[in-house]
């Protein structure tokens, strides 16, 4: 086929962001449009952000913000499996794309799905999958306003979210100030735990967890849950200076936080939140802790920074509202990301990088 | 796997959409959210009212719309038979995406596009395929802003678009009215014609065209133009109706229009707006040439409805804008779609009918 009989390098995802995609779109921002009577769109963050979403200021109280994630992908192993449903990843479907906007500290107001399937599905599956989607729809309070259906070679699954934030009200990445403090909403390593275990790394063994533990730990894939009610406190608090959420790592995220905000970070290895699930699972398949927490897992976490003298005041928000958050270490002028081990010795983060394209 | 054991039956799309997805999605209209400040977005038209877009009107003077569409599927024949480069489909995908906007009166302001890809797909393809997508969202003057790029077993291509309006400006499938008259921007056809063409429904007659009409042919997929100056006329006039694009043929189109405004429609054969290439490649392949003319061709033009006695009006309008439509027939009381031949026989509309599924 004529396009594609050139035999050149294939960089990965990342190599690919930054070489093609990144000088390709740049100084897309400050682009507006004016419809007739002179209300205006400007475009705040685009592509060239490299956020969880664009966003763009419209005349009026508020920002628009919007992402799509492509999720049916070699991460759903566990559903060639067996372990997930045609329920259970449109369900996933519609809360990674929700995260996005989570993680912008937006309210979402609309889910587009582009659902592609084999002629021979039958329609009780059909009906499944579209059920996953609309009932996590329904937990964010937020509706799926319609997309793409139709037949391909395999389930393909696709989706973009829509949300709104008060003007000046987004959570961009590129706000963290040296001595900010560095926060996450719960413990990450759940979704990479899953993946190790009922795929098989520990099999092995022969030990296994209990059915109850299985199921917490299956949960990370069946039934994730886009952090709306964080978000919106964090950015409704006005004291939150860079979030994203966790969806390609810990690790990666700290690290896109910093590149973003031309920061450095120093994680205390101690403070990191531990589930007693995921601990356990690192035993019984010989896994190191720590990088397990870190690595590439694809939990739906927010990692943010918040200004030294605001943490406390923005730990009480959180509480008023039944919610928590963790203090993981703090920003520094020196442009690294360390981890501090209990001992005091510093190093690098340990962990899987985000590889999407592997 | 467990769920899709199941050996239920597997209905096509337009079955699932009437029976599955809108009793699933119904009654979404009026749906809303508020922001802390008391600002509001209201969903106008969501998944049930199966228009081009989603429609949200929001506090201040503009309506927010949006629609997604998937597009590597087998209507990529022509790709695979060496027809269509990569640049080709990514300047498709935007243009499909982006003639949604322009079907609902509005301004496009983003593009989300998920690219995926097999990981040996070499740099530079990509790359192209990236500037086919920039260059089309240039055209109409809107941003790529972002979405997801990583690896697939094949490309596989889809994207959102967003748009905005003036508060009331969307144009939905709803509103024709007995007596308006039925238009078309242009000529339709020449998807299908290129498909049968180049995919060798003609070529054992030995007859061919000539390059240059070949080359016409072919720009319907490679270079297709999403209408959204016409768009923005048909809204800003305040006399049109109902409008949506032919992206599932015209055919289909007016069918649509008559299903949601609850009319019918007389389209007049000898007013269909015909192309010679279109009639060439008919004649050349034994084709009816107003079963192309209406069946499932994917042309991007607008068909709308526009009150009697505003038509001259509005054909002013496009005039002094350089632009121009066609009136092609008018609504009737009756719920019935019927071609009105020649010599005053009236009967169905010939042509295949929208096949996504098939």
């Amino acid at each position: 086929m004529g396009s594609t009989q050139s035999f050149g390098t294939a960089s990965d995802e990342p190599t690919r962001l930054a070489d093609i995609i990144a000088p390709m779109f740049g100084g897309q921002s400050g682009w507006s449009q004016r419809l007739q009577g002179g209300a205006r769109a400007e475009l705040l963050a685009g592509a060239d952000a490299q956020d969880d979403c664009a966003v763009f200021g419209i005349d009026g109280p508020m920002e628009i913000v919007m992402g799509s994630d492509y999720v049916r992908g070699p991460k759903f192993q566990l559903y060639e499996l067996g372990h997930l449903s045609n329920y259970d990843i449109g369900y996933y479907l519609a809360m990674a794309n929700l995260s996005d906007i989570a993680a912008m500290g937006a309210l979402p107001i609309a889910l587009l799905t582009v659902v592609r399937y084999p002629r021979s599905l039958p329609d009780e599956d059909f009906t499944t999958l579209m059920e996953g989607i609309r009932d996590a729809c329904r937990q964010v309070g937020a509706p799926n306003v319609g997309g793409d259906i139709g037949s391909a070679e395999r389930i393909i699954l696709s989706a973009s979210a829509v949300g709104i934030v008060e003007r000046g009200g987004s959570l961009l990445r590129t706000g963290a100030r040296a001595g900010d403090r560095l926060c996450v909403t719960g413990p990450t390593g759940l979704a990479a735990s899953a993946q190790r275990y009922f795929g098989g790394v520990g099999t092995g063994t022969g030990a296994k967890l209990t059915r109850a533990k299985e199921e917490a730990l299956i949960s990370a894939w069946r039934r994730p849950q886009a952090l709306v009610r964080q978000g919106r406190c964090l950015s409704t608090s006005g004291v939150v200076t860079s979030c994203q959420d966790t969806s390609d790592g810990l690790k990666a995220g700290v690290q896109s936080l910093a590149a973003a905000s031309g920061v450095g970070f120093v994680v205390e290895e101690g403070a990191l939140p531990v589930d007693g699930v995921v601990a356990e699972v690192a035993r019984l398949t010989d896994g190191d802790l720590t990088s397990v927490i870190l690595g590439d897992s694809v939990d739906f976490q927010l990692v943010f920074t918040v200004a030294e003298d605001e943490a406390s005041r923005l730990s009480k928000v959180f509480a008023d509202a039944g919610l928590q958050f963790f203090d993981i270490g703090h920003a520094t002028e020196e442009r690294e990301v360390r981890l501090r081990r209990a001992d005091g010795q510093e190093g690098d983060l340990p962990g899987n990088p985000w590889r999407h394209a592997t």
